[in-house]
């Protein structure tokens, strides 16, 4: 890309009147060069079956292609027309709780021959109008796919015919591996096969979700080869990857495996959402930014952010602003909104665009006004910039479905029960990096290359194929760091528990054992890494009972029964360290835990941290780019410790040892000469 | 009408033991006149279809015309007999959870041709055993009644063709009015039109429910055509209208317009029960007494209320007469219990009548016998009390449903999220007036002669036509003075947000404009009115950011971010002056404001006020009454300020300057001279 | 019997590899002598329908017989084969949430005949392949049996056969009984009987769930009879008996009426669940064997309990010994584990078993050896333990199923509502009680010669026949002690509340009446037995406001309104003495009442109170045993009251008078000489 997208999803289907010329007018003052289109429009685009109105992306391209504006075409295919549901109602999924009604986006069965028939030909029409077109960058395939909890009749009769590949036609393999025997589960013919819905076996429901998970990928793979039989060489091919929601993006997507839906992608794409205000921390940003930047190890694009977003989001004065460097200083080449306007009817009404309601200059337009701007006068400083990590965060889809099915204090009584997921580890583990300003990728179990790494930080890696178990290990035989938290390594790829001694394989490179654990009331952590003024640092949650087995103990459990127990151990192995964490903790003892081994695996630990974050990495002109984010509404003083350089954004030269004034929610952007 | 009513219901069906003349016996010991009976027993009325068995209903009446008590005749059809579901599954309503299980009452399709049929044969036997008999005053038509989210297909079916009325068949006007063409919804043949219970959209949605509402007028005005062919002219018809259920009679009812379900009534008649013990604040009392007295600005019966209600409300000694005569303060002419006796099966049992499970004289039949041989003695001087106020609360079904569908804080994340309603809103400006002993009235949207009060009170009034906005404009303009909350004219009927500066229309009179909102968190209020001593002065819940356009700032929000804007303002415009309150606050402020604004509207603010209550009217001797209430344990003084009078429950004079001696719980009714 | 069991669950159908040998040798160390297997196997059992394979059965049984390990034998059939559902899908339980899905366990109608003829035959074939072997000792019928909410069209049709039978065909009598006329709920024809999973009449949906629990009594006495066709008179037949479940095993299981239930055992089984750690009090391992003890007023076995459990649960050092000789002490000739390894798969992965799923001599299974090992040696003195207790706790199926109907609280509004259930009341009474020291019995409404007790105590006898409290009345007149709580003779059998004057029949024994009732806020207690320093002393949840007739006021109503009402009562009468409780309180005034009354009815109250928990019997040498148990993690000091005796377990020498020393979590058991 040879500059940044600044923009917007465009809706000229919703306007409540003709505001197209005055809609351009306004974007071109905010310095936006971007507009996403068509995607969700099918009942418009296709009123009747086989009859199409393409009015509105017609009259949109025409409108931004004079002003020099590009367009993302966005396949309509995630929200079904009326008309197909009253002909076939069973196109609606069927999952757990029964067949859908219409209404809501998303709720179709996407292996439904009757939808993909009718997705087929709308996405071809489009294709047919809009690919040639000049302002036509590129193309967004569906958006947000999910499979939506689809497992009607068909599906499942997809899935036995799966299991039987697996398993080569070997009943007997199968029941064993998930230990079918169990409470009568155990199937002894495949006829027999009952409806998995109903499961309360994990491992059996486990493989169910990952088999729905292949759904997705063959589905954007199929819409994937449809557009590339149309684009021309340089249109992009994306998606928009979205997270676990918790009324923000979260974690690691539940129904889709990311890695493999990215495949069919030319590029990826995703929508982070986050809180503002004072919950403003940017690690929504960061955290979204590192994962998708690191499926395709390149740029990506921001499809959509908030813009105003909910009513508790309004933003602070410069939030706006710092969210959007934010985002490139994480690699991205785009920021785009959604939306550009505020609807004014159905669902979204409160989820605002960058113009509310009356489509008037409000304070958020006007500081995009600024960013846009400035993304014109810096964009080629500024795109393309490209990151080399020391750190690495392996995450897995397996991993987090099966602790779902088994997740922390599940069926636990009484009232201190507290559940926690494979997402709140993972950002734990994350997020206190991203305090620390340790920047970091992302990798999976199929990931290769290990040793390109100095330092794994490992999650929960709750279900894992002995073959990554065996590889984690040669990676810190090699001389590589292993941080890993408790339950890793726990049951094997099919949520089978391990019958040798825990942490399985990597009881090697971790030196320390366990057979016992429990949930911690009132239990402390102590040792020389934790400090006393931390009154905050206790197990959390869940604690493992750990042995060393000649592994050095960080930290042991303060509490009469559990004393004689390790909580955290560090484990030369090899060439290299092993850490295991046994128990949830506070962030401030994990920060001591990598203060104390980062090092030795030579991963800088920057001075500065949270609320100042800084980021890095080298630009198209193979210069060092460091952004300087002020994630507080404190005006803060810092010293600039790195290379004489030039502050992009207010055009001043810094110097080493200088000290530069952050703002309230303020941006620094250094490029070092 | 010529004396009170005072009253329970009767049902003789349920007695364990023939009680009958006991009971009557019973009834005269305490002054009971009136009793109602036959609601909700049509299984024994009509025990098999077509079978009628009226033994129960005639001996009651014979027992009551010989006692010369009072009978209102309910018809029984708000629950109906197993026999017409076991033949009609059917006439069990379908609704977005599918069709119910029988059971409970209330759960029929009030439009379904069975359930007419049947309904409005044993109505006709019925009016012919009763409407010719003495004691009979008149009749109840059904319970309670609402739509019991009636959707099946017949339903269904029946609201496209109102829609099709409503946009002259033209479905462009409806996809624009309703935005459909957002998430793909847009219906392009009225034969395409889906199951509207999964909808998501807000404008379909509650245009359904306002639909639904019609039902309940219809169903009522075809019971009233069938009573009124068989009553006598003096005979009335009435319903028992209930309200917002929050384990009381809260707010607006939602599943009923009762304006609308109220035009074929002779006389309102309502329920009301409320928290006693310590809640006990005469809060409810008052705003149902005022809501319903308003539907035909007239008096109006009270046909349920609580006597020992649930084991939660056994009520302190003196809080029963308390309560009676707050709803003949509010302009009732009746206070019937639901109901004589407490029930000894089923689902109620601990829903206590007058008398406990053992028909023994208990605590409160013995204070109900102080009552009854007050009204009794004291009837001619406060029946039929007419009033007269400058004050109205304009409130609305429409808006009611649609901040529904569009809540506060609705999809928002984050632990301090919290949800407010409709009623929430209405009864934060209502309950403050009460407290400040301010009497109203309430009128509707389509209620004229706005210019007979002086201030009008309008709630979160989300949804309104552009009609009633330039009619409220105009109000002011003409000298009125309107005090209008936070989301107010934000939509107009078909709840699509105005595109148009907010607060729309009302712009004009208020003197503010605001382009974005929030909810605030730790967003103090300051300006003149605001009292320092009031640490409880914040903004709640939500606020919207204004900016004055000549309008007096009387106070603005307290956050570095928010600072500039205003919270609340108050503009002169034409004779009249219009207040905005930008944001949900404690009693305190909201009573500051009505304290800055009301005098000058020539609205009298007493000095009393709560826990002691005044309410006046004029009695049918032309006299001015006015009842002291003290809601309190605590015996209170207060001075007398008003013309000299008599206090008639003690019968003894009382001069302008004197104090008047409040018991705890207790009352004082002065009659001017 | 002769020996103790000391035993554990045993799955070879779940192992990962052969372990047998491996295991039995383990089981051999620990002491371990009896197994339970081939209960929930059905699968595997019978892989196809008529296709049998008991080659697990078989070779645990070879392994254990070599070993000298005794074998109970479980039928399979409390979870069904996928084949079955695949074939029968109707097998499966319809229940108000309609037909459930395949998965769980306990899911099928029990009723069925297409289950009940699987059901049958498989038992047969494992009958013929079990009940001859010289390592059987017993046979468990199925395992915690419920009824799983069967009440598809099949169930309902017996029911109204059955209430035919229980009205004499008098539909008259049915509907007066039930109070059916309330809301049309009338039934004037049998064929018009409605779908009684939607009913809101409590006395007709508690008859159901009576009804349904009848269904339980027949279902195990149908396999029983089978099984009795095969085994060999020695061999036991059990069941294992569970509780009502709140994360743990609480209070009398609602679905099953134990008495009746066990009427086909030879020997009452149960499975005790409990919280360890700071949680664990013995309170539940004390409730649960003294219930179970009194179904047949005989020992019994303890089929089931933690060993590790969920992870919550982990035992501290001592408690799996604690545990163990707490059983012990309450009368348990067992101790078996539920289970003896950890699952791999599927849902209780994480209930654990005596080893964790790495099968090592874990913590836990290191303090099972000692346990073992000193069973094996102390055994003749601690089997067969006989009590003789002079306090029993009557409690009722009818009660606690008729209190969920009308539960405190129920519909009460308000943020304070706090519900309380039967088994609260129940165990409220129980615990303290308990933590006295005061040992009891338990009996049921169809108990008779309640003179062998010299004080019964009643929790919330809320349903109760006329029969049973005109013997109570007697029982005091004959010079018994009664303690009834609140709620106790409100409704008759059929949960119609009473006509009479309450405490209904009780009160000529209890001297007391009320007419009112209500829920206490800030309603203190005071009388000669609160304690000024028992600052927690006031009514709680729900207060009935009593009038003494003759009684004396232990205490009464600390509030200004209710001040005048008495709270507990104690009435002389005959030649004994009953008490009232009319409110919850907390556990130190209902001790204050325990102390006033039980020594006048002769009742021991020991020196000794929790933490040390003091139990007693006589063994098969008929001489006095005496547990004292350590419920703390302080070792405490307690001198030796009793007689001289042997302390068995360090075997030494005890002397009145001298000083036990106990440590945190310790036993000791005293024989006497």
């Amino acid at each position: 890309m040879k500059e940044l997208f600044y923009g917007a999803a465009y809706y000229d289907e919703y306007m409540p009147y003709d505001r197209l010329d005055k809609d351009v007018e306004m974007m071109k003052k905010a310095g936006i060069n971007t507009v996403r289109i068509a995607e969700s429009t099918w009942s418009t685009c296709e009123p009747q079956p086989g009859v199409f109105d393409f009015f509105h992306v017609e009259r949109v391209m025409d409108a931004m292609e004079a002003a020099g504006i590009n367009v993302i075409i966005g396949t309509p295919t995630y929200a079904v027309p009326t008309w197909m549901v009253k002909a076939h109602p069973d196109v609606l999924a069927t999952t757990v709780k029964g067949r859908g009604i219409y209404g809501a986006r998303q709720i179709m069965d996407i292996t439904h021959p009757v939808y993909l028939f009718y997705a087929e030909r709308v996405i071809r029409e489009l294709m047919k109008r809009t690919a040639h077109r000049k302002c036509v960058i590129g193309f967004q395939l569906d958006n947000e796919t999910k499979y939506y909890g689809t497992a009607g009749k068909n599906v499942q009769e997809q899935f036995v015919k799966y299991l039987r590949e697996k398993f080569h036609d070997d009943l007997d393999a199968l029941n064993y591996e998930f230990g079918l025997d169990y409470w009568s589960n155990r199937i002894n013919a495949w006829e027999d096969f009952p409806d998995v819905r109903g499961t309360i076996n994990g491992s059996l429901g486990a493989e169910f979700e990952k088999f729905q998970r292949t759904l997705v990928d063959k589905f954007l793979s199929w819409q994937a080869d449809i557009v590339n039989e149309y684009r021309r060489e340089e249109q992009f091919v994306t998606h928009n990857l979205d997270f676990e929601w918790r009324g923000y993006s979260y974690g690691i997507q539940p129904y889709v495996n990311h890695l493999h839906a990215s495949q069919c992608l030319t590029i990826a794409g995703t929508d982070i959402y986050h809180p503002t205000q004072d919950e403003l921390t940017g690690a929504e940003i960061a955290f979204g930014g590192d994962l998708i930047r690191s499926l395709k190890q390149d740029n990506y694009l921001v499809i959509e952010t908030e813009a105003q977003g909910f009513p508790g989001w309004t933003p602070y004065k410069g939030q706006l602003r710092l969210q959007a460097y934010s985002h490139l200083a994480s690699g991205a080449n785009s920021v785009m909104y959604w939306h550009w306007h505020s609807i004014h009817n159905s669902f979204e009404t409160y989820w605002k665009g960058l113009l509310s309601h009356d489509f008037q200059e409000n304070a958020s337009y006007k500081e995009a006004c600024t960013i846009g701007n400035e993304f014109a006068k810096l964009g080629s400083h500024l795109v393309n910039l490209k990151k080399k990590n020391d750190v690495a965060v392996l995450v897995s889809n397996e991993a987090l479905t099966a602790l779902n099915w088994f997740r922390i204090q599940e069926q636990a009584p009484g009232a201190d029960a507290q559940s926690i997921y494979y997402n709140d580890v993972m950002r734990w583990m994350y997020d206190t990096l991203y305090r620390m300003n340790v920047e970091c990728d992302f990798i999976w179990p199929e990931s290769e290359n290990l040793d390109q790494y100095k330092a794994i930080v490992v999650p929960a890696l709750y279900a894992a194929p002995d073959e990554l178990l065996i590889r984690l290990n040669q990676y810190v035989e090699n001389g590589g760091t292993l941080i890993a938290s408790f339950k890793t390594a726990f049951t094997n790829e099919n949520v089978k528990v391990s019958h040798q001694v825990q942490p399985h394989i990597l009881k090697n490179c971790l030196g320390v054992h366990y057979d016992q654990f429990t949930f911690p009331k009132n239990v402390g952590l102590t040792g020389e890494i934790i400090s006393k003024k931390n009154s905050l640092s206790e197990a959390k949650v869940f604690m493992e009972l750990l042995t060393a087995d000649g592994a050095e103990v960080l930290a042991s459990y303060e509490h009469y029964n559990w004393k004689d127990y390790a909580a955290i151990t560090r484990n030369h192995y090899g060439k290299g360290q092993a850490v295991y964490i046994g128990c949830m903790t506070d962030e401030d003892t994990l920060k001591a835990v990598y203060k104390a081994v980062l090092p030795e695996a030579d991963v800088e630990i920057p001075e500065y941290h949270y609320p100042i974050i800084v980021r890095k990495g080298t630009n198209d002109l193979g210069k060092t780019i460091r952004y300087f984010l002020n994630y507080s509404a404190v005006e803060l003083e810092m010293p600039y410790e790195y290379k004489n350089g030039e502050e992009l954004l207010e055009n001043t030269s810094v110097e080493k040892g200088a000290a530069l004034q952050m703002p309230a929610w303020g941006v620094k952007i250094v490029e070092e000469a």
